[in-house]
């Protein structure tokens, strides 16, 4: 960690925390972030929007800009997914966090993004970790497939020596040989990073395991390491996805996970709150 | 999975549990293993066994057999090494856990053990298998370090066409690239497991971490997971240990943390039973 | 390879190969690439180059924009350096490839270079991607850290989809759990990727081992399975080099390797031909 | 490499070299290991045998005792196996290496094999180890699945410890997360452990890549890189394999395959030679 500065615990001894909407992100209450891989239209989206946040989601999610590996694959909506997204969040109360792949796209992602999210492909794409790090927004920085701890707090240290320290970090599994899950979630990233940093860290169990059954266990293990968060991939018809259904789960199951999130949650000190 | 039969959830749907001493192994009830990695002298290793027992453990765990890297490493005390731990067993009332290393000591080694641990590095020693195979004694079967999922189950596959269907599975970490931690503890195997098998698995944080720092939370995250039991190492004096100290709790740190899983436990619908 | 149509041999059987310079990649003849990690100044890139030149290299490689894991380190002296680059290769006769890291920057590096470099880190940066597949320059395509073959081939895909076919594919490690070396050469993606397509395929030993002293068999080893060429560093001073010294040949263990590989390249039916 | 001793270049500056048969391993001269995965018939593997011979290679390779993933698969013939290997090695003047997966075979696999190989599963079985360290035999010692050189010059130092030098290793592929290849050819490893220490390195290029077709550029990749010799897999009709089908090369593309070794062979001034 030699190179690492701004983001280590030897700078800062207590927890970053800052406000997105009115949850408190790198507190005690942990914070839910849900909704589909790819915002697809505007009318399924608020009614997912508004079953999220009953459920207990404090932040919406959805892709408008999506990195694909084959160029042939549906890419997202961009500008108009953009204003879905921002049209949802408002509907449901919920703020709302996107991916920004360009720098050159960053103002028009930052108009209608609450956080800005650095996707697990850019995670050292430098130019745009600067860029990010000079807007005024919270960013939520995923680790890189094949990204050692440091390399990843490295990045992150990128946008905290630009200017911004509201970054979130996103542990969304690592890229092993092991092919029965799409992706290795690394729990042991949750708490070597609070061991290390004063960041805030959450879990993408859909992305990790890239199966929906898997996504309620993991995602109760990341809460138990010590995640501030979630990072959940829900879809009304999960079979009909254009992109990830095999990993996203039902709003039903999302409702069963958050219920059975909340006991575990004051078990281990912290809380599950109902978004005000 | 075209070629597991036995250990498939299609074979029997209910899950495997049985008795170990006084504990069931695959039920409800959470099992814990704990001791030293390596079993060093009479005195100190009847001391900690009464202190693990008093604040919960079930099994007494240590090696009297160590596989190590190095020729010129410590290897452990052998027979005098089983007849320790048998004898701290005893006066603690818990039964013990050790690793057989050859088919040749099988015989020697289960006439101490009431669990045959075969190690990381033996997962696939194919005739080792077949011999704990064919023994009255449960195996703890630990995955090797690169072994997939369905490698990791065709072994057990192998033991249970022997004629022993008391296999426990053990998650302990694989290898990836990252440095930080020892090996990688991969969680998404223990609902993977449970989706696949009817087998009992439980998870070693000490190894897979390599840091007793870490130990805590990956416990805890392992049991959110769905595991049945871990098996954690705990030395009088870790920094005096030899081999494996880093990774180690103290007595306190293991009391600590058996408080801690408690109520998690039954936040997931488990028990964390003093044992009887 | 579902996903892939124009990268493929289906696509296209025959090699596709192009001038670049007065040198033709993809052919018959081996194409050898070499120059420092970064440039750093005039001087000493001139005499470099004439070195260089003068053994036997082809094609000048050097960065002006150098993608670092931490934000405290030399990154490159920017536009100063594509200028340099550019009267280096004038002074020598060499064309030069050096690397973009930024859509933004793309018609400069463009105004400099005769080949431009998507670097490991970018490899699945799509929108860059998408840029250097409108312009109408080679593009060297480094594999990433743990990028499959597939989609690296995918990643290709995007830039011949855009209009560019001229790209030349470059293997220069992977990231595996074995430490000796910065990385591992995945040796088999060369014959790998001449069955799967017909973009040609160099091989960067100095970036796959981080060891000089591993450059020169490596390099013979990727001739030896089918490379077109390789990527080299060299430098005047590897102990004083701003970055990658350790992995840098000096110009007389550059023009050993030159000689050794010449009957190399004949036993196997390939030349390596003075530049003219 | 602090707890290697034997083993390293520190302790002895010259090649390790020692006569199997006619052959010298570990010097100028290049030795070939061929024959089937596994020995399945008397009269096939004469027949094959001479051909192999006749091609020019000097070592007969066969298993008679198979390590299988699944205990449902064929686990060779046993002892009937070593009897017919012997006897193909006797009719076609070849030493054979055989490999011997227990302690408790050892004398047996002794009485028929000229070199003892160690498969990659039981790269740390320290029992086995320490026996055929015992045994007046070459050790053939094949590179674990997840094995650093670290690691795996550890096992080597095991086997010299008990008192017998005469060890081959063998680079086999390792595991990563590409899934193209059924292993990943470590190339650097052999300069790597040229550097590292004074025994013989040889490469198999078949289990390394498991696909035919890359056999003679990953060959002859490991040629070039310094490998003192191959193991083959050869098959007079891989289609119809009991084991590794689709990585053993026909008996005519096993000949291409020498033919073309040859002039490689002396451009980095090594020999292939007719066995005498």
């Amino acid at each position: 960690m030699d190179f690492c500065h701004l983001v280590t615990r030897q700078q800062q001894k207590e927890n970053t925390n800052f406000r997105v909407g009115s949850s408190l992100v790198g507190d005690r209450p942990i914070v839910i972030m849900a909704g589909p891989c790819a915002v697809e239209n505007r009318e399924d989206l608020i009614g997912l929007a508004l079953q999220l946040r009953q459920s207990g989601a404090h932040i919406l999610r959805g892709g408008a800009f999506k990195p694909r590996t084959s160029p042939y694959s549906f890419c997202g909506l961009g500008v108009e997914g953009l204003k879905i997204l921002a049209a949802a969040g408002q509907a449901s109360g919920m703020p709302v966090v996107t991916e920004v792949m360009d720098a050159r796209d960053l103002e028009m992602v930052a108009a209608y993004a609450d956080i800005l999210q650095v996707g697990s492909r850019n995670m050292q794409n430098f130019t745009l970790l600067q860029e990010v790090g000079k807007v005024n927004k919270p960013v939520l920085l995923k680790r890189g497939l094949s990204a050692t701890i440091e390399e990843w707090l490295m990045a992150a240290e990128y946008i905290l020596a630009a200017g911004n320290s509201r970054v979130i970090l996103c542990e969304r599994g690592i890229r092993t040989f092991e092919t029965f899950t799409r992706n290795t979630l690394d729990i042991s990233a949750i708490p070597s990073i609070k061991e290390l940093s004063h960041l805030p860290i959450i879990a993408d169990p859909s992305h990790a395991s890239g199966r929906w059954e898997l996504v309620n266990p993991l995602a109760k293990a990341a809460i138990a390491a010590g995640a501030d968060g979630l990072l959940i991939e829900v879809h009304p018809h999960p079979e009909e996805a254009l992109s990830d259904g095999p990993q996203s789960l039902t709003p039903v199951n999302f409702t069963r996970l958050m219920a059975e999130l909340k006991p575990l949650a004051s078990a281990i000190g912290r809380t599950l709150e109902q978004p005000s």
